[in-house]
């Protein structure tokens, strides 16, 4: 595709782009086709002549979005938001447009320079340790997710806490990692892909209101596990939990880490962006004096179209010593000089695309006046929802922390409750998702996509009370 | 950012970059900037107001591009290609704009089911067998990198070899990896990631002439290793190495794999994609017949903008197995009526883009014919430029595969060629890396971008000559 056919094709996929978001609420939120359909409306094998961008265009149109559940859907209110914004898709078109490879520093220094910058400015942002900054012993890097932050993480903890002996011989002996039941499944998963295994997870128990961490039983596993000739490698704590946004106590699970020299890592992939309003850096508490490395993603709450996830630790040799690796072809005098930074060391791949360009887009676009604005529209969204079925004596709420996330039920069985859920996303009219609680279902209704607004949750209210009343009348 | 603000700043940006596309050759290829001079130049703290977008455009022209090497520069001949092409660039833009997660299937259908059809469309492209395709037991999947997708194979490997018991246990016994001197530092990486330990990464030897791999050694360190009480878990085979693309014989590595039962990976990240074209797709000789995986990048060169890797595994229950997890609030009817693929159980992040509309684009845009001849065009400048050297007394050139890489030195030494490379990358005429084989420095001349002619080799030679001339008149 020469230059002048992409400008031409560029801009068409770009009103189709600004038709699509300002057309968006004519879809259903959730996609209607059932599995295979979309698939058996493709062909089984690939074109042997090219075809003309207009083709593809069209059936974009045509076959995949009735498969598309639309996640920037002022209605999409499942899992946890993933917003894209108009600065960000931007920004990532500047990458993918540039097409440059920031694996070491030297392959295109602007990658890792403006990275570095972006990363630095965020934890000023979310007003982060100095430690964690680039010109300390720490720093920050761009992740995809929060499972690869919490991966890396967990490899630094385990070099430091074997003293380096793990990167040549592996795992020797039985080193625990631990979690709440609240934490996410990310950090199984990392404790089974670094050869920690599930059954060395082990999970702490949690305050049966808050659902927070109970920093006591932390400390007498940890006990235990070392009279067992254990070696615990981490803690993850948890800064707005997936299932109800809770927040494990940084401030009293700290002391527990720092006395036995266990890895604090902090999972603050959704709510942790929150901290950039000066009156919800409390969620943080704990983090400045304790914590090892801290993660969010700017991909979820933060307005930056995936994959945008950032990990910061305090000690970035941690890091590097447990991933570096410098074979011949990668050499180079600025490596070498020890005077740059070379990110693939911090990560799982190798090939790096230029991300800072996306959240730099969406910092200057939105300044941090305009985030702060963002993230209070949504807490207030999420207030004004809770109030709403908190009004209603049919349903009960759960208490929420100002994350725009909250949790509620009809005064149902969990049979009847799920099958509220499928009736409403089948509605088309709005798409939520559910968590159990203490062995109960509860539906969570996350606001987060930018084009929300008050009308979109009194319709919502609206919705959920026409349909339970169809399904269960009063 | 409204969605018409969208419309007015998306077209500034794909006339940004087609205008830079038009005359990405009046920039020097590499950069120029010395560590910290991007960094310095942009503020130290993020924006309080928000700016408009046009401010950003400016500081990428300003700030950002002096210190961009410009990957997609036809004079660009560093590493490997990693190419982006319009339709891929529009594809990742229409997967920016949709904005899905395709976590699991039900999050958005046809994320998922456009992907499973686009890998199977590649897989036959390849000539891959049918127990690497969706519809049999196994299928492919689209990961970031190779990087990524040797960990996932290593893991399944993992999975299978210990009868699923790391999954809880976690490593417990001591399990050996093989690879050559010649294969990716991201195997030793994965090894060190999943706990096995580098120590426990064996090297096998090439042969000293072709540098591929030798089977006979491979075998003796196999059965050594089993009778020390190791468990070998996996071989990797690379089809195209990252020094000289250099051919490890699969058809008799497998044998040795299939009597002991040991997990067979290929590696072919960056020359795999050769196979479509008929003529070369002996490169694959014994894939058909050994291998449990096989990995290749659409975004080395195939024109795909990164990130955009494939795994194909011939057992995909290894790689489930390895790594499902379903917490309550993933849990969806679809997922569990076992109907349906979640691709996150294939991967380490649980969040996925839509990565398959740019692999979907580029193929139907260029079709099987297309890309057979951007890969052949490929090829024949690589046998010209190594022709033009080899008739050159001055100059060695080592023999070379079909893939677009040339190696070659002037008959200096080892730091002379060093300064050489130096002086040439500074000349901003060209840019290349080098690698080393057999204890001695070589350049390597990758040739990939789509827009690289045949001009552009002999422009390269002349330049080459000129300065290397400069440095030691005859
Ligand atoms: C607290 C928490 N941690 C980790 C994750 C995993 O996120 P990712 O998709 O970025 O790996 C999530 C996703 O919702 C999360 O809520
Ligand atoms: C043979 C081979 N394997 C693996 C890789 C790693 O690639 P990635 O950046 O996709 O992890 C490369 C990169 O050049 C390669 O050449």
């Amino acid at each position: 595709m020469s230059p002048e056919e992409f400008r031409r094709y560029g801009k068409q996929v770009v009103d189709w782009i600004a038709d699509y978001l300002s057309t968006i609420e004519s879809y259903p939120v959730g996609a209607r086709t059932r599995p295979g359909e979309v698939r058996a409306a493709l062909p089984a094998h690939p074109p042997e002549q090219g075809e003309p961008y207009e083709k593809v265009l069209e059936d974009v149109s045509r076959v995949i979005m009735p498969g598309i559940t639309h996640w920037q859907h002022p209605s999409f209110f499942a899992f946890f938001p993933s917003n894209a914004s108009g600065p960000a898709i931007l920004g990532d078109l500047l990458s993918s447009g540039l097409g440059v490879q920031g694996l070491v520093w030297a392959a295109s220094p602007a990658s890792t320079e403006l990275e570095t910058v972006v990363v630095d400015w965020l934890a000023e942002l979310l007003g982060l340790p100095a430690r964690f900054r680039t010109d300390s012993t720490g720093g920050g890097v761009i992740q995809d997710s929060a499972s690869s932050s919490a991966l890396v993480a967990l490899l630094a903890a385990l070099h430091r806490t074997s003293g380096g002996e793990i990167r040549a011989g592996g795992i020797t002996r039985r080193y625990t990692l631990y979690v709440s039941s609240q934490t996410h499944s990310a950090l199984e998963k990392a404790a089974r892909i670094t050869g920690i295994g599930a059954d060395n997870v082990r999970v702490v128990d949690v305050d049966p209101l808050t659902l927070a961490m109970d920093p006591g039983h932390l400390r007498s596993l940890v006990t235990e596990d070392i009279a067992a000739g254990a070696v615990p490698a981490m803690v993850c704590a948890t800064v707005g939990t997936t299932s109800t946004t809770a927040i494990d106590p940084v401030a009293a699970i700290g002391p527990v880490c720092a006395e036995h020299g266990i890895w604090l890592h902090i999972d603050a992939a959704y709510a942790g962006v929150a901290a950039i309003c000066p009156e919800l850096r409390w969620i943080n508490d704990g983090v400045a004096e304790y914590a090892d490395s801290y993660a969010t993603n700017p991909h979820k709450w933060l307005l930056t179209n995936f994959d945008c996830g950032v990990l910061w630790v305090a000690d970035r040799e941690a890091v590097t010593g447990a991933l570096s690796i410098m074979p011949e072809f990668l050499r180079n005098q600025a490596s070498d000089s020890g005077e740059v930074i070379d990110y693939r060391d911090w990560q799982v791949p190798l090939g790096r695309r230029f991300r800072a360009l996306k959240l730099w887009s969406v910092i200057r676009w939105y300044g941090a006046e305009g985030l702060r604005q963002h993230l209070r529209t949504m807490v207030s969204l999420g207030d004004e929802f809770a109030a709403l079925v908190s009004a209603d004596p049919d349903f009960e709420v759960r208490p929420h922390h100002p994350f725009g996330l909250v949790c509620f039920r009809p005064l149902w069985t969990d049979e009847e409750t799920m099958a509220l859920l499928e009736r409403l996303n089948d509605s088309g009219e709005l798409y939520l998702s559910h968590t159990r609680v203490a062995g109960r279902v509860f539906l969570r209704m996350a606001i987060g996509a930018p084009s929300v607004t008050s009308d979109h949750i009194a319709k919502a209210w609206a919705t959920i009370r026409r349909i339970s009343r169809d399904m269960r009348p009063a």
